[in-house]
């Protein structure tokens, strides 16, 4: 194996779902050679090998990959284990996983067979979506030095932002992408239909949206919260339980992070939003 | 009065908080002038006034306030009532609130003296930012029609969006400002912390952070839900879970916004995820 030395990878994609939806095309522009894809979904192989421009071989079992320098597992978590235990890649192969949750382990038991590494792209793939490959941090780990120099040529060649981290700080990563990602979201859609319930335009609450999101990256968050949740403002708290009574689980939510932020920012300096005292 | 009739118009605040603080200088730029401040703090009135050009006569009390064309009551909620009953304003004076979850009933026990009206910016106003006023939707209502007209005319200097909402339409946009502003900061303020934890950068989540609104935007956020909760994907809430043991908070709130995910999603499609039947 020399693939240290080339400045373009023969890749084999295992899994033909988001990650691979939107990590082959970038693979081929940045000159790789997909050479070869599995799909548990052999129309979704198919498919996807179709959108490349080079010959792309969908293999149709896991006991026939074609040769490659590196082998990518764009699977979901739970199916890398069952994958690594029913494929049979050439021997020392460079097999790498894109989970932000998997730990390295996952490949002790075939350390004899491969070299195992994890290629973990920081980004949420929603279908249809052009992702900026250029900014989306990389981060890599491997055990074995030769298959981490392969994964940062093939990560430079993608991004700028290319970085070592290790399992545990992976999985930390991991949990808080979905804390300012999945979580958000989540919220946003109900937002959305808060405004569809009251027959209101979803585009009214863009420039607030667009706003809280600005000032969240531009200043620590919790010294920017608003709202009748951290102002312990009892009256609109209780108008906006109210408001959601037609939605129980949602009007549970609010009070469940109403709480969560009141107890982050601890009990409210006295006499603030006190109007007693009133001056005439 | 023929307010109604001019271009520009005498404005007194009464307030002095974030809101004031970004509205008054807006109100300077679109030629108004700011007659009158008062404020419950008087250091903060004669702060926000010394940063405005005109001169602005910082009231000393509420029973001697300067005459003017709209009186805006730039104020927490729960204080809006208590001020509303303390002023003396001049008989038919226009007398706005900038509150979403205030009813505009909280003018009736003084229509005799005054005609109330709303005038909500649907925007958050952090400190130190630059507010881009001309995007920012103004909800306006009133039962007089020329405070009404003379609020639009006000309305109109500043924003493109400028649109009539009555009260509780204007609480249920209230209530998803909440959940799409509020609610978000909140969860990027725990992710921050988290990556701090595991001395990480918060940068790092930057990119992921900004494609996630992006996408929201761009389609309904629950049809683009990605994350564990979503796939059902226990594995992974577990690590997640233990991964946040050091946070019991967090941990809770996590499997509380997880079962909301879940709840909303409804279950997920039979055999999807199941890598039971992989195909070798």
């Amino acid at each position: 194996m020399m693939t240290t030395d080339l400045t373009l990878l023969r890749i084999v994609l295992l899994g033909a779902g988001r990650v691979a939806a939107h990590l082959a095309p970038a693979l081929v522009a940045a000159g790789h050679a997909v050479v070869g894809l599995w799909s548990r979904s052999p129309e979704s192989g198919a498919a996807l090998a179709s959108r490349l421009p080079g010959p792309t071989t969908v293999a149709s079992s896991l006991h026939h990959l074609p040769d490659a320098d590196v082998y990518l597992l764009t699977l979901p978590d739970a199916v890398v284990p069952e994958v690594l235990a029913a494929a049979r890649f050439p021997v020392g192969a460079l097999v790498a996983h894109t989970a932000g949750a998997l730990p390295l382990s996952v490949f002790a038991p075939y350390k004899e067979q491969l070299r195992g590494g994890v290629f973990y792209p920081l980004q949420t793939f929603g279908p249809g979506r052009a992702i900026a490959w250029p900014s989306v941090p990389l981060c890599l780990e491997a055990a074995d030095a030769s298959a981490l120099a392969t994964l940062h040529q093939l990560a430079a060649s993608l991004s700028r932002d290319v970085r070592e981290l290790d399992s545990v700080r992976r999985l930390q990563l991991h949990v808080a992408a979905v804390w300012v990602s999945n979580f958000p979201n989540h919220l946003l859609g109900i937002g959305r239909e808060l405004l569809e319930d009251a027959g209101l335009p979803w585009e009214l609450l863009h420039p607030l949206i667009r706003e809280t999101l600005d000032k969240a990256l531009a200043q620590p968050p919790f010294t920017a919260q608003t709202g009748p949740a951290v102002r312990h403002d009892a009256a609109t708290l209780a108008r906006h339980a109210a408001a959601l009574a037609a939605r129980p689980r949602w009007q549970e939510l609010y009070q469940q992070l109403t709480a969560s932020i009141q107890a982050t920012a601890g009990p409210l300096p006295a006499a603030a939003n006190n109007a007693s005292g009133l001056r005439l």
